[in-house]
């Protein structure tokens, strides 16, 4: 039996008292910490914080919770979130035609590596689809045109909506999405791209890489912004490459470097461990 | 001018309130925590804890601390050491003929890199002097014979307790320390060894990198105790090699890997960011 | 349509004009040498080789090679295989209850990372075998008991025999073979270690790795030999870890590594880019 | 006695019998080959070779070889340059006022990791001098303003003349050279950038990564050009970092890397190991 826990996130003006006046709180109410991260920022003096504690004997209910930590967010000025571990987040996994990244997530998810049910797998192709029935996720089809494409993201979203998705992950999903699909899930779609980021943004980054004659190759998984392949990275990881490596042997190194890459994101963002501050994240793990 | 900080290093059987007592304490003596991070490690249920904060208008002076802080230290069982940043730890440094991790000392504690004072280099040969010279640094010649160690080690140990050294690093210092100088200045020497812990300790570890063929070679910076290549690992690295590199090579590619690494245990131990506990260390980074 | 290529591996004692003969060869009969690579090992002055060339308008058949060749082979002492790229290696996979290994390397296979064919996948049981029927590939289950177990053996490489196998690849298998078998396919048997060897070699490498205390985890593809775990490596690689990550991490993390490693050494064995010596290996990369 | 070779570097349109006229015309003249390779690029069908020989035996003398390599050359239509290990090349270092990089390399030369001289330290600032000094190393001092710019330059290329050097490296010279300068030591120019290029070229590129919030930083070694930060890349790597990194924190793990990545661009070129095409290297090691 895994314990419940909870897992408050929360950001405000760094001042004295912060760290102590939160974790009374915890412990007022007979909650033991498990885990505790801070970080402040200068020249702008903004705290981060990410505390975890053991809801068994905690004298609060979840939802008592919001009530009784209001003088606190009060007192300091804090913007929080508040995650408990017996939710099982949802995500959804947009892909087209590329298998490996989504191959890896549904593998994954099977062997137990994301805290995360998968109710929706949603492609403008039908390439995955053989899979995802393997896999028994649900498979929508979506095939987008220029003309059908604001009214086939109606649909995304209201699908989305329905099954109370949580996350978004595009694996290696071709299609840009518009503004306000990614304003309506701000910081909640992560994208995979292709460089190490901000170099070679846009399309064909291996192409890119070749060109210029680099000798590292990367990955970089990121939130999705309005400004393409501009959002917040959360993680990145490169491979050396030698002049010998064709395009090709470039995608070949490079799948393993998506992968990996984009199930860390995921995972990071699953176990609530990132904030967003400004165009940055800040990891606690 | 830069601020003076303290900064507490703690463990103790993990239990409810440890970390709001800490945080208490300090917020009631009108202190802002800067940095704080804490492990628990299951199933032995201890409690490891490095708490850094501003002494800026804190209301207690640095000796009147452990008055202060012993009810909270028995209420949990704590052991402890607290540093202050306006102390400037002393640091001895035990080399032989190898000149470049030496160098790389003395040019980085030139550049700022540790807050540290040099008041000693110790050496079994003559070869360092000038380089000690040119750098202003005071250097000891103890040549060592097999009939004469015992003897030297203790003018050694009555020069480091002279000059009131706090940490002795080992840039490639050929001799071995007998039990009583490293009981002595237990979790106090660091040292470095060319390979990747615990394969090929003992000598030549580049010899027997090729011998066995490995892909990677690499350094290990750890805390000396009286088995040898046995203490707490501080910190690694390691780089790819290929068939073709001879012993020559690995020693040329490791050297730079070595460098690095025991510089980085070295600057990591200054800022008090290490635990030992048994046979491993905690790194609060 | 890709074209055909005839790649020839040698080993012979280091002297003057063999670079020379080879190509001269090659030449004389019209063939355009796409790659070749040669090392020489000192102090034993062995010689090694690996040379492409485009079989399209190359004057000799496959089978005429070796009468042609021979000459040149007496001359200069040399132990020699040659491979020709329109025949696609058979590779067995053996399993055990381990997926990620099977899955990975079965997904790349299906991607089109390997030039080989998976007549055969082997365990001792039932788990992959859905796994197995999705992607079309045989299964054969071998229950494994103190008692059957040479029995058993023996029907398994009567099985590799009649389906010509050329590569083996245990896919963490968790079953030790014979001293028969691994002789039978003497350097034709690819095992993953979940370490950096000669580092934790045996059981529970994670455990190990966690006891010791050390800053990075590896793992290590090699040939089996009939000395667990002393085969010849042929790709290792690491990543770092903290305290804060327990065994159950380490495994998350190695993963990761097991997968790409083990993969990375398929793909050397199914180019012959790999030349064993001795206990190493020689990778034309 | 270290014994003297001979290294061929060359280009040439790909075409059959290359490989077989160059290892033919060695062994001819009682040449034995101790390393080769070549490499082809598609589909520009461009072939690039790097064949080293002992001149022990060998049957031209130095000043023989360019007449009778000739008819070879003018078959294959060969780009090519020869050296001979007996040669000690002039490397000339500029420097302003950051000391790490400087430092590495005059240690590295007095450990023997570079196979030249150093002639002429030539530098803006005074800052260096006495470090030069303590090494033996000619220290020119030429301060540049708006208006000495261009005659300070024609008294730093006399310098070079005089000396006969063969290779300029820019260890942290925050000076730009003109366009004649780098014209006249076309591909013999090594700069040490302090990003992934091309990520963040230009100034500032620490600040600029801190503010893109990126996960890894990097440094680049390249040839100079006349368009900044766009020559061909010699080597590459790369640090992980977080969000804790501050600029200068930053800039401290920076600077290994672009000691060591210097470094091994230097040591590259030394051993004529480098061929440039187009806006790339290509790298024989």
């Amino acid at each position: 039996m895994e314990k419940t826990t909870a897992i408050l996130l929360l950001s405000c003006p760094d001042q004295k008292g912060i760290v102590a006046g939160i974790s009374n709180f915890i412990s007022e109410h007979n909650g033991n910490i498990l885990d505790a991260a801070q970080y402040s920022v200068q020249p702008e003096s903004m705290l981060f914080m990410r505390v975890e504690w053991d809801m068994d004997g905690f004298a609060l209910a979840c939802d008592e919770l919001e009530d009784a930590i209001t003088p606190l967010v009060k007192r300091f000025g804090m913007k929080w979130t508040i995650h408990f571990s017996d939710y099982i987040p949802k995500m959804a996994i947009f892909v087209s035609r590329h298998i490996y990244c989504f191959h890896d997530l549904i593998l994954r998810h099977q062997m137990g590596e994301f805290r995360a049910q998968i109710p929706l797998v949603i492609s403008n192709h039908l390439d995955m689809k053989p899979l995802a029935d393997h896999f028994g996720l649900p498979y929508r089809h979506y095939p987008i045109t220029r003309e059908n494409r604001a009214e086939q993201e109606k649909k995304q979203i209201a699908e989305l909506e329905r099954e109370g998705v949580d996350l978004v992950v595009l694996a290696r999903y071709m299609q840009i999405l518009s503004g306000e699909f990614v304003g309506r899930y701000h910081d909640r779609i992560i994208n995979i791209h292709h460089s190490f980021l901000p170099a070679f943004a846009g399309g064909s980054p291996y192409q890119q890489a070749y060109d210029r004659g680099v000798k590292i190759i990367g990955a970089t998984s990121h939130y999705v912004t309005q400004t393409l392949d501009e959002g917040p990275i959360i993680a990145q990881d490169v491979i050396k490459i030698t002049h010998k490596d064709s395009v090709d042997n470039m995608k070949l190194k490079g799948k393993d470097l998506e992968r990996t890459v984009l199930a860390k994101a995921v995972r990071l963002h699953l176990e609530h461990r990132i904030l967003v501050y400004g165009s940055k994240t800040i990891i606690f793990d």
